[in-house]
């Protein structure tokens, strides 16, 4: 076969003697075992081994990276088979969803989907000719027969993948069903959780007050009251590192703030908002206060934190009423961290054994305040470019941003923070090939030496994503 | 003639493989016909086909891009003959004008001015000798002979610049004279307006509640009433279409915030406004209100809606007055996309047959808010780099922030947005030149197939535009 | 010796033929004098002549851009030997602090203070192998010898270093004391000192209203009333300008803030904060307010103003108190320009014999902002990238950010801005290399002339420091 999809240097400097520089510290890292400490992939595919079903339902109706595209470009969601929320009719025919797909790939051109999506077809695949209307019916035919083989069962694809490590992400209530299934298996990869508590933290959550009565259940504590709470907690948290393997926490709030009020207070806001009747300003300073409760969590069971701030959520209420949640209308907005995250460093910041993982969608605070925060409190890290910038542009603007003010050992190494199994040896790929082409630019000037940069490839690679997650 | 000012090469990449596909791609668009939907050239020029009057009226005077860096370096604008608004002296003889204009023309370098004005320079009258003071009266004897000539009247630059269409910019009040001249008359190029209604929606325009009572006056409604007003607009819109031949309305607006309101509560805050008595926030909720009707009518007229959102205009109120409006103190500010146009989005934003494009001065915008934006709702489109940014590093910088997140294909290929006749097609050689270097850069990194980029290139600099505004 | 720590390319472009410009353009400006105009470098220092007391002192305990990444990866201060403010232990042995600066050395790849560093070690001290573990008593025993000799003394290094003029930074009520020393000595340095009158003019400082009463003792003015104040501030400027040789003042301010209040107004608001019962917002308007005062009197007395807005100062509450202030934990916080810059535009922003230099670290500004309103207003210059962007790609981003709507002519070359002595000449060097390399840039895309890339790199380097600063 060929193999001709794909530009053997892709993403290195163009320069001949920078490209030179990249392959050869690309080299070094290219093999390297992936880790995946943060990302969505479904448990149950590890748990029951299952057939992945067609070509459609593997790369299309899920990633809403591709379909946000496509719906951009008047495609309606319904034709590319995304699921209803309102009961109404969506295309259920694969074949019919891989032609619309097919039909208008082309406006992928230039974005990382169509990276990810091309080098899945051809090194999970083995296709190589072009992806395109004329070519749709061959793909779906190819993909679908090995979806039906043995080699192409979860397993043997994360096998394949070189996989050492990954992590799900479930929420608080969640019965790890799965994790304990794969725990108890005989199969060895290692498939953990993360603890991502919003439906007991997050008052907005839909159910937050009966979500927070459940986790009293499953606890048996009282968490009708601010210290039963914080003890649910506690024992969620220790249920979920001894069921599901976690080595962190997760938290996805639409800003960054924090707070850390005394206990009196914290308890008067928890009644508050648990009743229903708080105040925007009081759920957000809720979701703040429970930051640093986490935090402070953190440092007894060593769980290391992370912190997704910055997305407006379903930001069309008509998508969300016809087909839900995460439909690719989550948009990034304006995040401050300087202020935000004081109540939390001021009480926990210098704590040399605890990691806080911070991630950004605006990048305007990578080189202003995130590089400067990582780059003197002990206890933050910088988390990878995620979303929206886990690509080409994104990564180099990451590293020209935050290593001159944060270096590199306050990073963490990349994270593919994806539901698309398929795409993560792509992702890992795209990740290791800009920090060769980016390490190699800072050889070519002078500004590191040859033998650093073989190091710090691995590092970046391997080593700071096993020590920030505990792996 | 040695055409010796001018590099070839400029503005591609520097690497030699790169530059040679930049200028593979380029060679393929150079000479498409220059489509300009959003400008500011003045339609009497094309109705009249006048003579310009002299070098320093065509290249300096109008020029706000050249006048204000030489402002900012202590050149008094009358000396540049800067028209006073408060009746004080300028400067009228344009041989001095052109003299202090070459003195300090090196203030320029490094700027798109400098540039545009070279492009003129050779590629329009053909000279060869770099500009300066040694050179600014043989510049000014031979620019000034051209000028009387026919070769340089309006019309023949026009045809001479394969202009196959241009919008100018006219108020709601404007009786769109000229365009009647030219459309009445015997020339057959393509002139039309845009319908810029800042004049009867803007409560801060000047005269603002007069100008709603002459919009009633024109097109017989009753405008102080909500329902008469909304009418008015139709009507006008109407008016626009027929005689100025319009395909888009332009809105520019200090925020780009938007308003859904009930017909009460707008007819309301309509009565508030148009009283003169409502606050800074209800003038401005207002303005908000009007871009959500705006859109409406656009539905049903099908002009493409344009927002330019985010100036702080006449910054200093001294120069204001001495001067007027429009003399290079308007300054870009912080702008906020999300929660702003989240009311318009949410009544119109999956409809697939409205094109809204929004412009923007704040940069931080681009890959944190307008990409993800414009890669999921339908309606929305990304206008090019716009004002300060009409330039190499703002748009080189525009594609690498957006094309990941939006693709090309929600963007509309490139605006001169200018009253610089004469900058036209450098400015659009510009915008050529740095699409191809950025589409080179990708092919030769493996992110676009080399056939793809001379596909992309032709729909970035012709058909995007044309589709986006229906020409 | 090899020399072999340094690539004589560093920082250059990698392609061949715009590095060769780039050395071009560079031999043109290497070996002219440094120009120091905004610094921290100790007047005593110069006054006396004393040597340098060991490697640690000189290197490592002063210097908040190295102990702060250090502190980021769990190392204490007080084993770098960072003084305590709170009477507690810290190392007092140079050579365990060399030992453990030696140790994490590796955390600083990438950074700056890498370079800087190693810049240093060659070329002031005559070093050749790579500073590490290994080597760190060679260093130690070689750095140690040079300082207790004759040609490491301060005065020494200052003509080995070719400092035309330095310039340090003392607060309004220093006594001068070492500046006159100097002045009155037989050594002919040109070390100035800077009006910083942060201690009485910012309701914020620790014994604020105290600083103004015995700014009243010096200058023998009722400061207990503005217009006395306001003559004192005008004594303390004469007798900087006398005794201190100064010609600049610099405001160093949480935001941009300015106020131009009618002089009853401002008397008011001054009792107000002096009597210590201003709200936040009134220090803060009080801070604008002297901003503009300022400003006023620079038309008077001449001295070039330098505003530093933006940093979020001591951020870690333990941190000030165990160390004190300026341990690294100052923040720079998003800051906004145009409304903040107003009032005081409004009332001096057109005047051409002003000079108002505005640093900034926020780079969203850069472009939005400042390259606007630097563009358009006589009286604004831009300071160069400051801080944490006193760096490659720092300067980079400043240059990309502005020239085009600044142009170079808006700016005022480099500043040091530093404590580390032994830096003043990398720091300098680095910013040579930049602006070469950009200049280069410039010259291979055809946007500026070859021998004009030569003028400018002049005008950056020397030119437009002495004018702005009036040295």
């Amino acid at each position: 076969m060929l193999m001709a999809l794909l530009n053997d240097d892709r993403l290195f400097p163009v320069d001949g003697r920078v490209r030179d520089l990249a392959r050869d510290i690309y080299a070094g890292i290219k093999d390297l075992p992936i880790i995946s400490p943060h990302g969505h992939t479904d448990p149950r595919w590890f748990a029951l081994n299952e057939n992945f079903p067609d070509p459609a339902r593997l790369f299309v109706t899920p990633d809403h990276y591709v379909f946000r595209m496509y719906c951009s470009q008047g495609v309606d969601l319904a034709t590319l088979g995304v699921p209803r929320a309102d009961g109404g009719e969506t295309e259920q025919d694969p074949r019919k969803i891989w032609s619309v797909f097919a039909e208008h790939f082309y406006l992928l051109r230039g974005t990382p989907s169509n990276m990810w999506l091309t080098h899945a077809f051809q090194e999970v695949f083995g296709l190589d000719i072009p992806f395109g209307p004329q070519t749709a019916t061959e793909y779906y035919d190819h993909i679908d027969a090995c979806l039906k083989s043995d080699d192409f069962r979860p397993r043997a694809l994360f096998e394949r993948f070189n996989i050492e490590a990954i992590s799900t992400t479930e929420m608080a209530l969640d019965d790890l069903k799965y994790h304990r299934m794969i725990a108890d298996g005989d199969w060895n990869g290692t498939v953990i959780s993360a603890y991502r508590p919003d439906d007991v933290v997050d008052p907005d959550f839909a159910g937050f007050t009966d979500n927070v009565l459940k986790l009293g259940e499953l606890t048996r504590e009282d968490t009708a009251s601010w210290t039963g709470y914080l003890n649910a907690h506690r024992a969620r948290r220790a249920y979920f590192k001894q069921v599901g393997r976690v080595t962190s926490s997760d938290h996805g709030h639409p800003s960054a703030r924090t707070e850390n009020l005394d206990p009196a207070q914290a308890s008067e806001l928890f009644q508050t908002v648990l009743s229903g009747k708080g105040t925007a300003d009081e759920r957000d300073a809720f979701r703040g206060q429970m930051l640093t409760e986490m935090a402070k969590m953190s440092i007894d069971d060593g769980l290391t934190m992370q912190i997704h701030a910055g997305a407006h959520r379903n930001h069309s209420g008509p998508v969300a009423q016809m087909f839900g949640r995460d439909k690719g209308f989550d948009i990034p907005s304006q995040t401050e961290f300087v202020n935000n995250l004081k109540p939390l460093l001021q009480a926990v910041g210098m704590e040399k054994d605890l990691r806080v993982i911070l991630f950004m969608l605006d990048e305007t605070t990578q080189s202003r305040e995130l590089a400067p925060l990582a780059g003197v409190y002990p206890a933050l890290r910088l988390g990878p470019p995620w979303w929206f910038f886990d690509s080409y542009e994104g990564m180099k603007r990451f590293r020209e941003n935050v290593t001159e003010t944060a270096g590199f050992y306050n990073t963490v190494g990349f994270n593919d923070d994806t539901r698309a199994f398929c795409s993560i040896p792509a992702r890992h790929d795209v990740a290791r090939r800009v920090d060769a082409g980016y390490l190699a630019e800072l050889v070519a000037t002078g500004r590191l030496g040859a033998s650093e940069a073989h190091e710090v490839a691995h590092d970046l690679t391997y080593r700071l994503v096993k020590e920030a997650y505990k792996l």
